[in-house]
């Protein structure tokens, strides 16, 4: 076993998170039980956020200064729109190789803004970790999250190689198998596959609510399931939405059109069974990953 | 523990069972494991189908009139569209106190069916275990499938109170909780809270399939869940959807006007977090059955 983390040539001997929630607290979690000599420090805006991640980090501060001093990693787990600010904030902090990577769901209006501040100030490139749940916080933190999932990376034009290949390389470490591709394609791909069933799910909850609560009660394992990420943060996910509305929009309509052509198979069964055969095809083929 | 099953005053020493599959092999092992004194037998089509069911049943054959004889209760657990057909076959092995019951999704058109056979021939109340699962057959049947699940009851005009409460507590001798309601007002509500869902799940996954069949890769646990129950068995839920079909698209269409009104929030965050906050707080308040 490696006690230090060793990517792509590069040593981590300390990483700074910026976020102690649920994928800021996996993070060092999934660290401390794969690279023990690694020093992790967090960084949390109110210190009563601080005291459940505290005993399992080498510091756990409000200061951003003493987080991300000398750290050769940094990783913003912060929501997308706090993500500027805060990286304004420790930017005096940074060295020219400090890498600096994001967990953002949406990532080409957080690796435009992120890329110009960190621009000659440090080396960047934006990530998208595919895993996470409903729950949030360090309560909900595990270091297996990481296990089996895909992490997108998105490199712009800005980015170095090296830089690219320590950041797959830190994602593949806590065990995630890495994919990379433009932050563009990345937001148009996440609206079809996590943004728009997010929003098909709190729709369809909150018509069942509107038009027959009482229904709620018989839901089955079926509403349960197709429902559960309806009960993640409310505005977490309206920020990503906002930040990622062109291609939400454009999925939603896309959805909406198909759900009309879906009506009208409703009443001719053997097309319908025709479509849902193929659709079940394409679901079992997807890798069941957690 | 009782070993022979008594409800409402009536004692079953035999219950039939009609079709071995998920629903069927539920019921075969939760009457096993609760009342080994109570015989079960179970028909099936084909004897090959039977096979995995023999070992845990007093009786597994192709022959309804032995299936049947003597059972003091009758479950159909066949596919809706196959009903009326199955039971017209066995009408002449039942008592007129031969309680008949169903486990059919859609309940209007199945009640109408089975009551208009059985009338004056047995007793029958209609019956929806809001149970299941994605996968089918025999294999996936488990003897705690209706453990803390909802069973809604539709009795018709016909229906007796007597059988209606024979019926029950069947269903909450099996670990089920129980609903009555008018078959027509359950296919409103299932419309909604189980086949809409459904609908969707397979419309989703079948819009990612066709723009970009790529992003299946990316797919996280959001996805999984959300999409589960498009791995079902397309042929029963092409019959399930036009047995209800008027119920049904009525849903879809109310689904696809809210999903209109959705689009427009996407870039108002803050209306949209209000709404997403309502849809979490009712998705939390749902029963998290088994």
């Amino acid at each position: 076993m490696r006690l230090l983390l060793y990517c792509s040539g590069m040593t981590f001997s300390k990483v700074a998170i910026i976020g102690p929630g649920l994928l800021g607290g996996s993070i060092a979690l999934a660290l401390r039980a794969r690279f023990p000599s690694t020093q992790v420090s967090v960084w949390g805006r109110r210190a009563e956020a601080l005291n459940e991640i505290r005993p399992v980090v080498s510091l756990a501060s409000t200061d951003l200064g003493s987080v991300v001093s000398g750290a050769e990693l940094v990783v913003l787990c912060v929501p997308v729109g706090f993500m500027a600010e805060i990286t304004s904030a420790f930017l005096s902090h940074l060295g020219p190789q400090t890498i600096v990577t994001d967990v953002g769901s949406v990532k080409a209006p957080v690796v435009a803004a992120l890329s110009a501040i960190l621009k000659g100030r440090a080396r960047f490139v934006g990530s998208h970790p595919m895993a996470g749940s409903e729950r949030t916080g360090f309560a909900a933190a595990k270091a297996e999250l990481f296990q089996e999932s895909v992490c997108i990376l998105t490199p712009d034009a800005e980015a170095e190689p090296t830089t690219l290949s320590a950041v797959a390389e830190f994602w593949r470490s806590l065990g995630c198998s890495t994919h990379c591709m433009t932050p563009e394609l990345h937001d148009q791909t996440v609206a079809l596959v996590s943004h728009l069933p997010h929003l098909l799910a709190a729709t369809l909850v909150g018509l069942v609510h509107e038009r027959d609560s009482q229904a709620m009660q018989f839901c089955g394992p079926g509403f349960r399931d197709t429902t559960r990420v309806a009960s993640g943060p409310a505005k977490m996910w309206a920020e990503i939405f906002a930040s990622n509305s062109l291609a939400l929009k454009h999925s939603a309509e896309a959805m909406i059109e198909k759900l009309q052509q879906m009506v009208k198979l409703i009443e001719q069964p053997e097309r319908m069974e025709a479509f849902l055969s193929d659709a079940k095809a394409a679901r079992d083929q997807i890798r069941i990953t957690q």
